[in-house]
């Protein structure tokens, strides 16, 4: 099964979706860069995701807040002191590693949570040796924050630092008055946004599923106290939903709440959505409940009020907090190994990936690339379709290629040009799952995908 | 005129399309927030950046690179030598500033490109006194790397450093290769990603005009040298036609090609595309010809081949490079106010962006918010349109004062659910530029609405 994370790896970058960063200076370890294929992947996910979430849902508004932040903001949210990771060193090959990953690696055993000292403990216990020269020679543990700094404005020191953000949820918090005092909104309501957040990871990731940059997208659902529980059913619902939609089924997920001990500092109650990943079940999307924590620590450290005023009671208080949470980046691992298939009849790989996220709906083809009126006559086609779909345009080898290579990137038809098309205006169209064939006339060629595509 | 950049700023936090960033914690110099409406504009300027760009050319693919890349690529590109400002303090009241600035804002005198000597030299004859205490006792300039650093794990060192990228460029050409590896495309040919980029500035900027981090969309296109200059004149018509489409009227533009002393040290040809801003002409949007250096300097740096095959003739060379270049967060201060309408007649504030740009296509209103009838009935309307629009849905106030705020956030039409829509299922349309209203039936307001959208 890990060997198929290693096909999708490889296919990700033959086809153009995920390249490893820096590639052509070696590398910088656990950054990857999303190729052509992959970038368009990654926005019609994060367009799904905004439309179910944001615009399908008056209650909820959308926010695109700064990466570079205050450094206040850190403090009142705990990230300076909580946001840490427990690192150990072999003393004899410099491996560094992550406490809890060596632990769970060599025993399978959860420790999330755990306290320094127990996860020295258990080291030491079961005389777990180094992974690489096979040692046991540790160094004691210490904490690394995750939090990237950097300096902001000219002069170093304290006073300067800036951190990237860690997750983008505080910048929802720290707008809450703003879009109190602009949209008025009233409770239940919801502040989302999508974007890049960055943690300082030692472990090296597989494939996208742990990476130095990630496109998170979370939404803050602010709810009066008595009303979390069913708030947070109801968005483990919707979670699960829009797993559904991605192409995802049962067999593959379970929620999984975190032990006392894993909860962050932040919340009290939280749940994960695992996929069965080829190396076992793992996070992809979670449910949080972060009580009044952030909003309460923010107006205490800033001085702002940032309590929510009842149009009708007039009572004021700072409203409770449900956050789901979808990894972006980690999903396009996901997307890829649950959507990789072998079809052995026909000798083909087919990445069958849900039509809404395909990165073309369909692929244009002349016939022959070397006659001119076909490929005039294809971008045409091409210039037919671009405005209601994504299109690619292949005129490379023949045919059959062609087609191998768009089940390969999971374009669910392909639309070949020849000599009749000329003279009739039909063309073949190729469906990526049956791969039967129509022919279809230009004039219906549009609503003709428009039905089939879903 | 100034004026009107003012009252542009307070539109945009009153109405929730941008406020300033980390505001309650005292701010955070040259940062801001998108609130609801800022996200959907510059989501919308995005994607019909990346429709009108990549999607409708199928020789133009799109990438989405890491903004932490191996610090080799910024030595390669020339950006740890030369990507610096010229800062000067005041030796009195401690106040910094750009010295280009410094000497443009009192002189009115183009100064970019000039040598430290020149600028120097400058300060010195015209006795400009500091802005902030009137006194004259300058420290000597000295260079300020504009990149932003930070450290990769845990040793902090050189070794460890890493930059915040300061253009999308580099990134398109590191994964030069891997493009031509896995899509195998044909000159002339060209790599597209809007992303983030930071930049440390230090001089105050005008709203989202000059700011720490921002949005970029721009594509390196490839040619063989002997076309750079057809392709050149070929990229500023498309880049002009762009701005006409973001609503632009040619009577606030300009093009200025760059003097030899400002040139970027990649280029030796640059033009920018400049918007007649309140506070001048300014660079908007811009194209570079690169020539073949960055290339050249990351396939000698990394020793890996750059170089492109030419599949007809067998010849080996690197192409060289034009950039379009987009700045997208600036856009947001350009549209707005380019968008800003007084009308005196109606005694209200219209926000005329084009349909493709405004936050929201359409506002669905109850007649009155304490109707049940109405409110199901108008969530009923809004879920009838968000498949196919971005819709608002406002229930606060009356409906002038629902107007009066739509118009300022550039809605082109209303529809209010009334007593009548629970009879015969008709909405009464309203205009916002018109303000002139119509009714229409459910069953044909999705049409219609298409229909007068463009």
């Amino acid at each position: 099964m890990a060997d198929l994370l290693d096909k999708v790896i490889s296919l990700s970058k033959r086809r153009g979706f995920i390249f490893p960063g820096s590639e052509i200076y070696g590398g910088l370890a656990n950054t990857y860069d999303l190729g052509p294929r992959g970038v368009e992947l990654k926005n019609n996910l994060q367009n799904l995701w905004w439309k179910e979430f944001v615009h399908k849902r008056p209650e909820i508004y959308g926010l695109d807040t700064a990466i570079l932040m205050s450094p206040k903001v850190w403090e009142a949210s705990g990230h300076t002191q909580n946001f840490a990771d427990v690192l150990i060193d072999c003393k004899n090959c410099q491996y560094r590693t992550r406490a809890d990953h060596l632990i769970e690696d060599v025993t399978n055993q959860k420790v999330e949570g755990k306290s320094n000292q127990q996860l020295q403990q258990i080291i030491q216990d079961k005389q777990i040796p180094c992974p690489k020269c096979g040692k046991i020679n540790w160094t004691p543990l210490r904490k690394f924050n995750q939090l990237f700094e950097t300096q902001v404005g000219i002069i170093s020191g304290a006073k300067n630092t800036a951190f990237l953000r860690g997750e983008t949820a505080q910048g929802m918090f720290v707008n809450f008055k703003q879009v109190l005092d602009s949209l008025h909104p009233k409770l239940p309501f919801g502040l989302a946004q999508a974007g890049r957040v960055f943690r300082n990871e030692i472990t090296m990731g597989k494939f996208t599923f742990r990476v130095l940059e990630f496109d998170l997208a979370e939404f803050e659902y602010f709810v009066r106290q008595e009303d979390w529980e069913k708030w947070f059913e109801f968005w483990k619902e919707e979670v699960t939903k829009f797993a559904h939609l991605l192409g995802i089924s049962d067999d593959h997920l379970r929620w999984r709440p975190h032990t006392k001990e894993e909860l962050s500092h932040y919340s009290t109650r939280t749940e994960d959505l695992e996929y069965k990943y080829p190396f076992g079940f793992k996070e992809w999307f979670a449910v949080a409940y972060r009580t009044d924590f952030d909003l309460k620590n923010h107006m205490q450290q800033s001085g702002v009020d940032l309590r929510y005023l009842d149009p009708v009671s007039g009572e004021k208080f700072i409203p409770h907090v449900i956050e789901p949470t979808f990894g972006l980046t980690r999903s396009l691992t996901t997307l890829l190994i649950n959507s990789y298939h072998e079809d052995t009849v026909k000798n083909r790989i087919v990445m069958k990936l849900p039509h809404l996220l395909a990165p073309y709906k369909a692929a244009v083809f002349p016939l022959l690339a070397n006659k001119e009126e076909l490929v005039a006559k294809a971008h045409a086609v091409h210039a037919l379709l671009y405005d209601d779909f994504t299109v690619d345009f292949d005129a490379r080898g023949n045919i059959g290629k062609r087609y191998f290579s768009q089940d390969e990137i999971g374009t669910p038809f392909c639309i070949t040009v020849d000599f009749d098309t000329l003279e009739d205006d039909t063309v073949t169209v190729r469906d990526r799952d049956t791969t039967s064939q129509e022919r279809v006339n230009l004039t219906q060629l549009s609503t003709y995908l428009k039905e089939k595509l879903h």
